[in-house]
């Protein structure tokens, strides 16, 4: 359970680099210590840091620190926010396209009749 | 139809903007000129050109001149493109709950048999 409100700003943002969807990715296979998400990254371990910090400062994962290993994990509510926040524009758009095609469909009729 | 690849990077960059996602919503509920866009975002036309600029680089925008008037719509597939990354994502890390929820429950029985 997330203890803020999901910006949606930082969300996408986050999701605006493709090493950070590659971690994305990998997450929701299961959580994963920072060694084993750097190893096929082929990049630094100080810029896989830089990617997970812009990552858990927008909720998309969660961080937890036992002893020397950092496990990182996937935070659902981001992930769902962004997605809806998508459908619901989709839905809209397309009711309008619907809409759109039985005036054209009803004008067609009419014309015909006439 | 798009005559190039959808770059979910500009896309999900695109959305991280407040001003940009509403002009995304507005244009689902039907093309409209960069004057009507532009109205009820009180921020100077410049600004909205920018913003309008981003849209269109990313694909979700589309914008056709007529004369003076400059139309914008909006475009399906890089929304459709983003929204199933996300579903994908989603989908993935559901599975993975549903098959630990599957052990938990066959362990838990196991436990009980014995």
């Amino acid at each position: 359970m997330l203890k803020y409100s999901v910006s949606l700003d930082l969300v996408f943002h986050a999701l605006a680099d493709p090493t950070r969807r590659t971690l994305v990715e990998r997450l929701t296979r299961g959580p994963a210590s920072v060694t084993e998400l750097a190893e096929p990254l082929h990049m630094t371990m100080s810029a896989v840091m830089q990617h997970l910090a812009v990552l858990e400062t927008s909720g998309l994962v969660r961080t937890e620190k036992c002893g020397r290993v950092r496990t990182c994990s996937i935070e659902r509510a981001p992930l769902k926010k962004a997605e809806e926040w998508i459908s619901k524009r989709r839905a809209g758009w397309e009711r309008r396209l619907d809409r759109l095609g039985n005036y054209l469909a009803e004008h067609t009729r009419d014309e015909e009749k006439s």
